[in-house]
């Protein structure tokens, strides 16, 4: 019933300040004063005043639109279920915030001077971005446009540290492969092996570092004592996060050390390309080697046999990315200063090891 | 090499012409007479001229980016490879002409209002529609945007078929149903059932239709005559093109028809769907009924058993598509009359019949 909707108006005059003021703390501008900023929102409860988001945008200029960027080719953002998941998230929050997920795909590198006209050309409010490498041009193309931005995973590329307005949304990668070592040490594995993501991405550099953390702790392990031990025994492949890349890095890593009683690798996929090419040199898992995961897909519980995984809330962190976007861009009232979120894992245990 | 690239005036010169004229030529814009036109395009080959987007942009007030709307919530979109595929046609398509693929992601119907807002504001220069319904509200935003548009199937809302300049990318799904159930009848079959899309997509619906017409071919198959046979001896089940649909429908005609001896899905994912419900009630494939699907997803090749199914070309269906609209918006200059395009379908033969 649009027509009973109270106004701007309304909530100005039950407020007792200005229509402009209304609409600045509305759309979550600074520069109101606490008390004025605190009336204004009491008026608002008080008479269920719920912005018209096409005014707002009048108002605003803003496009009631958030795009994403996924820094990778469009072919693997359809195959790889990890982002199917985060979108989910990401559209769950921008929906109940009536805002539009506009989806940019990418078909290769090459791509990526159209993203930046298309980010600088006024068609969104901010921007989500996932996958970045290190190299990626992504983030300055964003930082040119002058979008808010919130990262999936900690940014990686140098300087980036010492930004105070960063933001990004993590799982503790370092902590998942510790407790994924541990856990495979627990179970008697002394020669373990890992399948690393591609080593420009920082959540794949977080978890070898873990895996190597949790090998320092337990010394003789791998058959050399601390943390350089594994990679010196070759028992380091990088994978690239998918199924096929799981199985190169596999049989590259047997080939190297057929005596390899367990192995973790950094994706759930990476660890089904893992499996296939263990079972075609007739190993049985786990009884000849354990094998552990990374994300805890559902797949991965129907995988032969179910899979070990280090469990993350995939679709959460694509939900709090948004929420964290949709707050810096004031669509949400930010009730507290803006911070980087990192979001803790767990092991789930299964029969893979 | 930028510096050394054919310029519009050096077109212009060559052409003999007008600036404003090689421009409004490049662009696909009406009112230039066809000797002009043709004198143009001659310059524009001869000097090898690529008219530079950026410059184009501020010619044209173009964005340089296309939006595609599936009309399904996000989860199906991403859960049902068959949208993959036809995105990776259109991405590839819009990607070899520098235009950007602009996803608009939907979770429910409430967030149509949205789109058409997203649409109307001047982000895009087109659109593409996908998996429209009958009542979808989609066309009718795509006509007040004033936006050119190209739809992914027939379209089926009252007065579509009487647009002279609709343009829509379909493939021949009668004729598929028709190779499909004439197949299952020279196997033997003459119990032969169908589970469906939902009828209000003109694919299902032209898919049943081509059902019955096989049927009418071949009378006495299903136990009695004619086309209406099959709806009254109960053998037409409804799905929703999803696995879970399929399974449902499967049951329920066993239920009504447990003498059954085939069964035709209108979808690989459908039929997959059927294959569990068949085993469950220990049917074997194809020896008590045999199974056709249709698309000819990748997973039919690998389905156990490996599934009788109508191939279309799905990925190539988004690529055509993608092609209309460029031609459509003088992205890609248009060298006949655009049309509405039918892909040939073919049925492959596996052994789940």
């Amino acid at each position: 019933m649009p027509e009973t909707r109270p106004t701007l108006e309304a909530v100005a005059a039950q407020a007792g300040v200005s229509r402009a003021t209304v609409s600045r703390v509305v759309n979550g501008f600074a520069g109101v004063r606490e008390e004025v900023r605190e009336k204004v929102q009491r008026a608002v409860a008080e008479l269920g005043y719920v912005p018209n988001s096409a005014a707002r945008s009048l108002v605003t200029r803003r496009t009631g639109a958030i795009a994403v960027v996924i820094a990778e080719p469009e072919r693997r953002v359809f195959a790889d279920p990890f982002f199917a998941q985060q979108l989910r998230g990401v559209s769950r929050e921008l929906s109940a915030s009536d805002t539009q997920l506009v989806l940019l795909l990418v078909e290769n590198t090459r791509d990526y001077d159209r993203i930046g006209r298309y980010l600088a050309g006024g068609h969104v409010d901010g921007t989500l971005m996932f996958s970045l490498h290190r190299d990626d041009p992504l983030p300055s193309m964003a930082a040119r446009s002058e979008l808010p931005t919130v990262f999936g995973g900690r940014p990686g590329w140098p300087g980036a540290e010492d930004d105070p307005e960063l933001l990004y949304v993590d799982s503790d990668n370092r902590d998942g492969a510790r407790q994924a070592v541990r856990h495979l040490l627990d179970r008697g594995r002394r020669r373990i092996a890992v399948i690393t993501g591609p080593l420009d991405q920082t959540s794949a550099a977080d978890r070898l570092e873990g895996y190597h953390e949790a090998l320092a702790g337990a010394p003789g392990a791998n058959g050399v004592p601390g943390a350089s031990g594994a990679q010196e025994a070759g028992l380091v492949a990088q994978g690239d996060f998918t199924a096929e890349g799981g199985e190169r890095a596999m049989t590259e890593l047997l080939d190297r050390h057929p005596g390899l009683d367990a192995v973790f690798a950094g994706s759930d996929l990476m660890a089904s390309g893992a499996l296939r090419a263990l079972r075609a040199r007739g190993r049985r898992i786990p009884e000849d080697v354990a094998v552990v995961g990374y994300d805890d897909m559902e797949s991965a519980a129907w995988s032969d046999p179910p899979l070990t995984t280090v469990h993350q809330d995939i679709e959460e962190m694509g939900g709090l990315m948004a929420s964290l976007l949709l707050r810096r861009i004031g669509v949400v009232p930010a009730v507290a200063e803006l911070a980087p979120v990192v979001t803790p894992v767990r092991l789930v245990v299964r029969s893979s090891t």
